[in-house]
C-alpha cells in the first residue's frame, strides 16, 4: 500500500518521491520494477530525512502499534522543528491522541490519516482523512490532494477532518458503517432467497437497486459477487461460501467507542456481534440438533425500502458518534466536509451522501440528518416498509438484527414515552439512583421501605 | 457500605473488626454509634495495621480508579509476605489485573471482589465475587462467608471466582446482565401498557408472573414499584417519572469487554443503547413533530413467554461472555459456583438460577446451558411468542430492541447458513480477504479484477 501511494505521488506530484525501507533489496526492486516513476529508494535513515524538503513530510505506511511508535522514535532526532509525520495506518484512535501529544512535545507535527480504498485505491486514488494541528493542512494539501479520489463534481476526497486523533476516528466510523452496511445487505440477500429466489436473481435485484441517490460501491459489489460462478462446480459462487465472516478490529473499536460516549450504535453492534455469533463454532452445534429453516414472502419493493431506510440509519449512528467523540475530545470536526471526502474512493461511497453533505453544510449544528429533507420524508415513506419487513423477518426464521436494531433505534427516537421511566424508577428502588419527573425540576427519590408514602428531592 | 460490611462482620465472626478512615471524627462516630458491635476506628495507618492479625485481610472500600492505587501504595510498606488486600470497590477489571500483577511483586495477595446487594445487602448479607490468588481462599473463607447471603439451601453467597481480575470481571457481567434484565422487564411493560392496561394493572402481572422457577428480584421490584402512588398527585407513580435512564459505566464496560472478546452481548448492547437513546434529548427532539404511538393486543401469556425466553437468552450471553473472557486471561472461572453464588443476596437472583449451576456442574464443558434441559426445552417452547410478541412490537411501534436482539441471536444460532457468507464474499472482492468454503478446507480468494474464471486457495 506504501508502495502504491508513493507511484501515484509521483505521477501527480512535482519532484522525486523518496521512500524508506529498512530492507535494501526490497526498496531497489520497487524503484527498478517503476522506471517510469520519480521514486528514490532508502535503507539508511538519516539518508531518507536528509533527502527531504522542510518542513519535510513523512507517510508512515507501517503496522499498526509498537512500530508506529518506533519509527516515530528513530526519527525525531533527525527531524526539525514543524516537521510532519503522518501516520497512514489502521491505528486505534487513543494512540494517535498519544502521538500527538508526544510529538508535539517536539515540536514535531503528528498527523493520524485514515486511508480507504485498499491497494487499488492508493495506487488509482484513496479516500484520506488526515486530523491532526490545524496549521498543517497548508504543508500537506499540495499533496494529497493530487493522489486523492476526485468525487463527481471533482472536488477531491482529502480534507484536514479536525485535530488531534479525529482522523483515524473518522476512519474507524467509517469502517463501521462498512460493517453495518455488509451486513443490511446480507439481511437483504437472506431475505430475498428466502423468498425463493437464486444468487443470480438476487444479483439482478442488488443492481436493478443501486441507482441514483441509492447507488454505492457495496451494492454494486454485491451484484457483482451474487453473479460470480464457482471455479470449482460451476455453480453460483456464493453457495460454496462459508458463513464465517471475520473482522479485523474497526467494527469493535466502533462499538466500543459507542459504549464509552454514550451513542447508541446499535446497527453497528449488530453486524459486529453477527460475524462473532457466524464464528462461534461450538454453540451453533449445540443448537444444530433443532435447526429453523428460513422463509419469508416479501415484495422486492418492500425489502429494498427497509434496506434503505436501515442504511440512512446506520450512517446517522455513526456520524452522530463522530460529532458527540469530537465534543468530547474536542477535535472540531465538521461532519459536512467528512461525508463530502467519503463520495468517492471509499468503501461506503454511496449516491446519497452529496446530499447529506449538503445538509450539514447548510445546517452546521443539526444533531441528524436523517431528521432534515430530504432525507427525513425519505425515511418516513421508507419506514412502514421497515417495519414490515423486520417484522416477517422474525416471523419467518430469518436473522435480521440489524434490520430489527434499526427499526427499534428509529421508534424509541420518535416515542414520546420509553420504558426506561420503568427502569430508571427500579434503580432508585433497589440502589437509591434518584428519579426525574415529567412535571416537575429536579432528582427525586422515594425512602421505598421506609415509608412509601413520602419521597424527597 | 464499608460500614454496613464492618457491622455484619461484627456481627457474624469473632473478635473486633479494625476500621479505618482518615477523618478521624467519622471513624469514631461510627463506632460510637454502634456500641452493640464489637468495633474499633483508626485514623492512623500504622496503627491499624498493627491492629491486624497476620496474614492481614484488608478490605478497601473506596472510590474505583486512582484512590485504590493510592491506598495501596500507603499500604505495601507497613504490610507482610503473604498479606492480602481485597478491592470490594466497583473497579473495570483492566486495572484489578494490573493491581493483582503489582502487588504479587510485592509479595501481597491481591483480590478483587465485586460486591451485590447495594446497602441493604452489605449489611444483612451480599453477594460476593472475589477472584485472585488460589491460595487465599483458605484465609478469607472464614469472614466472607459468615456475611454473605445464603440461599435456599443454607449455602453462602461467595467463592473465589477464580484467579486475576475475575472477580470484578464477574462483577461486570452481574450489571450487564441486570441491564439486560431491567430493559426487558421495560419493554414488557411498554406492551402491557399498549394492550390497554394501567400501572397498577401491569403491577399485578409482574407479581403473577413472580412464582416458581420465573421469580426474579427485578419482577418483584418491578411489581412493587408499579403499585407505588405518587406522593404528589395521587396517580400511578410510574406515570410522572421521566424516561432517561442512567448508568454508572458496567453496562457498557460489558458491550465493550463483548466487543474485545469477540463474544455477542447483543441484547446487553441493546438495553445500553436504549438508556443513551432515553436521554439523547436534542435528537429526540428533532424527531418530535412525527411522533409514533404504541399500540399492540398480545395475550399476557404471550408477553410473559417472550419475556421469559429473552431473559434466558441475555443470561447466557452474559455467561458466555465470562466463559471466553476466562479463557482468554487463564482465570479459570467454573460457570457453576457463579451461577450459584448469584442465587441470593444480588441483584439479578432469579428462580431459574438453581438448575442453570446444576447443568453447568453435570457439565461442566457445555458451552451453552440454554442449549440443555431443562432449559432447551422451555426456551424452544417459548420461542414462538418471542417471534410473535418480537415480531407485532416493532409493527405497534413498541419499542422492543432488548426482545428483537434475543430473537435474531437465537435465530442465528439456530440457522444452518448465515447471510454472513455475503459479507465474507464481499470482504473478499474488496479487501482480498479470503473466504472458507463449505465443501472443502482452506482459504480461497478470487481474482476478482483481473479473471472472474480463476480462484486461487
Amino acid at each position: 500500500m506504501g508502495a502504491s501511494l508513493a507511484r501515484n505521488l509521483s505521477r501527480n506530484v512535482d519532484g522525486s518521491v523518496a521512500m524508506f525501507d529498512l530492507d535494501e533489496s526490497k526498496i531497489s526492486a520497487l524503484v527498478a520494477a517503476h522506471p517510469e516513476a520519480n521514486l528514490s529508494g532508502f535503507s539508511h535513515l538519516p539518508d531518507f530525512v536528509a533527502a527531504l524538503a522542510v518542513p519535510r513530510v513523512i507517510l508512515l505506511m507501517v503496522p499498526a502499534g509498537r512500530p508506529v511508535d518506533a519509527v516515530i522514535e528513530s526519527l525525531t532526532p533527525l527531524l526539525t522543528d514543524g516537521d510532519i509525520i503522518i501516520d497512514g495506518g489502521n491505528t486505534h484512535y487513543p494512540d494517535t491522541e498519544r502521538r500527538v501529544a508526544e510529538c508535539a512535545q517536539n515540536n514535531l507535527r503528528f498527523i493520524g490519516m485514515g486511508v480507504s480504498g485498499g491497494e487499488q485505491g492508493a495506487l488509482l486514488g484513496p479516500a484520506m482523512m488526515p486530523g491532526g494541528d490545524p496549521t498543517v493542512w497548508a504543508d500537506i494539501a499540495g499533496l494529497l490532494e493530487p493522489i486523492a479520489a476526485k468525487a463527481e463534481d471533482g472536488q477531491p476526497c482529502v480534507t484536514l477532518v479536525g485535530s488531534g486523533a479525529s482522523g483515524h476516528f473518522t476512519k474507524m466510523v467509517h469502517n463501521g458503517i462498512e460493517y453495518a452496511d455488509l451486513q443490511l445487505i446480507g439481511e437483504a440477500y437472506a431475505l430475498l432467497r428466502a423468498g425463493g429466489r437464486n444468487a443470480a436473481e438476487c444479483s439482478e435485484v442488488f443492481a436493478s437497486w443501486n441507482t441514483g441517490e441509492d447507488r454505492s460501491y457495496l451494492l454494486e459489489s454485491a451484484a457483482t459477487v451474487l453473479a460470480q460462478s464457482d471455479p470449482d462446480t460451476g455453480g453460483a459462487l456464493i453457495d460454496y461460501v462459508l458463513d464465517h465472516a471475520k473482522g479485523k478490529g474497526t467494527g469493535a473499536w466502533t462499538v466500543i467507542a459507542g459504549a464509552d460516549e454514550g451513542v447508541s450504535v446499535s446497527v453497528i453492534a449488530e453486524s459486529l456481534f453477527a460475524r462473532s455469533i457466524s464464528s462461534a463454532t461450538a454453540e451453533r452445534q449445540a443448537w444444530a440438533g433443532d435447526p429453523v429453516s428460513a422463509s419469508a414472502d416479501l415484495p422486492v419493493d418492500a425489502v429494498r425500502d427497509a434496506y434503505m431506510a436501515a442504511r440512512l440509519i446506520a450512517y446517522q449512528q455513526g456520524l452522530a458518534l463522530l460529532a458527540t467523540a469530537s465534543e468530547t475530545f474536542g477535535w472540531n470536526v465538521a461532519l459536512a466536509p467528512v461525508v463530502r471526502i467519503w463520495r468517492a474512493g471509499c468503501i461506503i461511497r454511496a449516491g446519497f451522501l452529496d446530499a447529506v453533505s449538503r445538509v450539514y453544510a447548510e445546517n452546521p449544528e443539526c444533531v441528524s440528518f436523517l431528521s432534515m429533507e430530504p432525507f427525513r420524508g425519505q425515511l418516513l415513506e421508507r419506514l412502514p416498509s421497515l417495519r414490515q419487513v423486520a417484522a416477517e423477518a422474525i416471523l419467518g426464521n430469518v436473522p435480521t438484527p440489524a434490520l430489527a436494531a434499526a427499526v427499534n433505534h428509529q421508534t424509541m427516537l420518535m416515542s414520546g414515552a420509553l420504558p426506561t421511566a420503568l427502569v430508571q424508577l427500579l434503580r432508585d428502588f433497589f440502589g437509591s439512583h434518584t428519579y426525574e419527573r415529567t412535571d416537575q425540576e429536579g432528582n427525586f427519590h422515594i425512602i421505598w421501605e421506609a415509608d412509601r408514602s413520602q419521597h424527597r428531592r
